[in-house]
């Protein structure tokens, strides 16, 4: 075999950087650690949603679920999503326009950023942020323009992280394209108000923004009055491009589907994209994600106490979050209580004196998650990967993010740890 | 809501068309016609296949098949894969680094034109070809550089379809990055011989090209011995991405799993793109079709008459495509005999009576295929849909496309239809 072929790559994937996600889960594996690192559960799927794979799986003639299906979405998951956006949003959503099909929320801001952005347009994100936005928003030629949330320096709760509205909008130039809102709220957990999301929406009406609704985690509040998705807001469905997640929905992350929503003239660069790129996605998962809300949606209506979205998901998460912080508090740590979602952040200042920053260039938490893994093994994702430019604050940062939504027998397990860490 | 809002996409989807399958699929439900236009198999997908998949779903807390796996692939379907290719390729293919997963074989295609091509590099396609590799270099920025193979006007044979070598040398610039190669090839059904497929890796050594192998339908060959695979030709592994798809080596499209296999440094601007696009493919279905391959594959070696691959698939679309071919020619067209895969052309120069070209500005296989569709309730595919510049000489093209991978039913439905369309 010669070795002498060696081309170039395309530009565009020059400088890429491999995530945050591949250093720690290696790590965990490595050490074999308790696992609060990666966000998804660790407990059995619901079994009523395997259940309706099994089925379908069960019937090898249904052409259906196991040949090609539209490309834009299996018309039984576009129709069902219709119904209910139309219903949550309280507007029109076509189901043959107005719904993109994908693989998985990901792929979702991935064709919203390729779509929209040419190269030297801005994006607005508000951090800390989720880690994809970013290089997907460089991938294609943006710029992502990020504006910090402030939290106090005693904090509690996730909903004491706010914006400062004047400090963003004074980001806002005339290369501004498109604003990113993540809500419910990774890492932080935070729930925002109608008030905040008004004022977002203020603002983006003022200055003719398209706005990137990553709504995945929708359906993780403690009560579901509590979620205001943002395409509901008077007048913003028309700029808006909402983004959820069957995985986050019904607690199966591995079947990776997702969906865009918004106007067909919003939706339309995603779908060219969508015909280059995958032309139609996994018919069997997709037909048993309709099945999934054709038999829950009625419930989240009518009897939400069976709905699986309505409170089935939210009482497990309320249980285990509040179960995480009671072990974060007995092992030293200063949690901050979500309001939503997956995730929870604590502060780990009590323990600095078990990292050595002399010869570090590298900001403290991830040092200080490193020593966690490997030392007392507890994987945990360090705060300010969720920041996109390392200042010398992020460079201090004594914060972790955990993954609550796990089984028990992997919380006792971090409980044991985190009793003894807390003992030293 | 505000009808104002309209702002402009992105510069790399303006100019996008709707692609052909968009026209004909809904054509053909319009017409509630016969399908054998879209590549798929309507029959039952093998129950050996569904069954896997059936008991995955039973098992609710099997984490490795609800929960995200592995960014570049679940490692039970990377393993079995690396060990299958190394033998084919007769090289070792490392499950790490020398297999990426990916939603299809055309999201394989999208990565590996989008990894290697920068706008101006040429990719030399030979043609008639699949429909996405030029618009798909073309949305990279690249430019398609279509090279047509030659047929005798009479064939009867998909072996008559033949490349002018010298041509495709001629068409070899400074700006030639890549050669796509698509064996057996859609739409024709031919099958490159050893011959053939030597004189191509000898111009790619010559001109330093990067190979696109889309192996895609490696299984579907009358003979498992017949299949020259690109990357097993003498040094040829380290210059080739090779494609493959578990939707049609298993007959379930809509599974939507393809790879592409080949050396690290090839496959590393590929997986940079998937860390941005999807980050990780579907969990349930890649378990799935790693124990179906587990199952197959120890029997397409030692047992080849039990094994799917070998002669299970074969087997069912030799007999398929004797019919197909046999009712063609009842029906008044001239079928041309494939080799390989799941399609069959046809000339229907007979039939040129039927359509009224005078006002058509479109190709005449177009308006065959329409008429078809809408009058006889036949949907196939225009054959001038798989050249990329329409030349005065596409403009007349008297063939079809047809799939005849379709259960018995459809094809007797077919059978009616021919048979009167040969009587008139
Ligand atoms: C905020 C946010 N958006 C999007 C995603 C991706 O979701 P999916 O698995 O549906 O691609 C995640 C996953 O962790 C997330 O936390
Ligand atoms: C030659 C060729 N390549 C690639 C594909 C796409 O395969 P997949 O369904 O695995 O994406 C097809 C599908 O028809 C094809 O015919």
């Amino acid at each position: 075999m010669s070795s002498a072929f060696n081309p170039a790559p395309a530009d565009r994937v020059v400088g890429h950087e491999d995530s945050i996600w591949m250093e720690f889960t290696k790590l965990a594996q490595t050490h074999q650690a308790v696992n609060l690192g990666q966000g998804f559960p660790d407990s059995p799927a619901p079994k009523f949603i395997t259940d309706i794979l099994k089925d379908i799986s069960a019937k090898p003639d249904l052409t259906a679920a196991h040949q090609y299906t539209r490309g834009y979405g299996h018309p039984e998951l576009t129709n069902i999503l219709s119904k209910m956006y139309s219903h949550l949003y309280n507007v029109n959503v076509s189901p043959m326009n107005d719904v993109l099909i994908t693989v998985g929320a990901y792929h979702a801001l991935y064709y919203a950023f390729l779509g929209w952005i040419n190269p030297g347009d801005e994006v607005i994100i508000i951090e800390p942020a989720f880690d994809c936005y970013s290089p997907q928003v460089k991938f294609a030629g943006g710029i992502p323009v990020p504006i910090s949330m402030t939290v106090p320096e005693d904090a509690f709760s996730a909903s004491q992280f706010t914006i400062d509205f004047k400090n963003l909008e004074a980001k806002i130039s005339d290369k501004t394209k498109m604003l990113v809102i993540n809500n419910p709220h990774n890492p932080t957990g935070k729930l925002f108000t109608r008030q905040e999301l008004e004022k977002l929406a203020e603002i983006a009406e003022k200055h003719n923004l398209i706005v990137i609704a990553d709504e995945v985690y929708e359906f993780h509040v403690w009560k579901k009055e509590d979620m205001i998705r943002f395409a509901s807001l008077r007048g913003m469905y028309n700029r808006t491009i909402s983004i959820g997640s069957a995985g986050k929905a019904f607690s199966i992350t591995g079947w990776k589907l997702g969906w865009a929503i918004g106007p067909q003239n919003l939706l339309a660069p995603l779908k060219a994209i969508h015909q280059n790129c995958v032309f139609t996605c996994s018919s069997p998962t997709q037909l048993a994600i309709a099945e999934a809300f054709k038999i829950d949606w009625p419930k989240f209506l009518k009897k939400p106490k069976e709905s699986y979205l309505a409170t089935g998901l939210s009482g497990e998460l309320i249980q285990k979050s509040n179960k995480l912080a009671h072990m974060l508090a007995k092992g030293g740590f200063r949690p901050i209580a979500p309001q939503a979602g997956y995730f929870m952040l604590a502060n780990y200042s009590n323990h600095n004196h078990n990292i050595d920053m002399s010869q570090e260039t590298d900001p403290a938490d991830f040092v200080f998650a490193r020593w966690l893994c490997s030392e007392k093994k507890l994987a945990v994702i360090p705060f300010s990967a969720f920041y996109s430019i390392q200042t010398e604050k992020m460079k201090n940062c004594n914060f972790i993010r955990l993954c609550y939504f796990k089984k028990d027998a992997t919380l006792t397990d971090a409980k044991k740890i985190l009793k003894k860490l807390g003992k030293e």
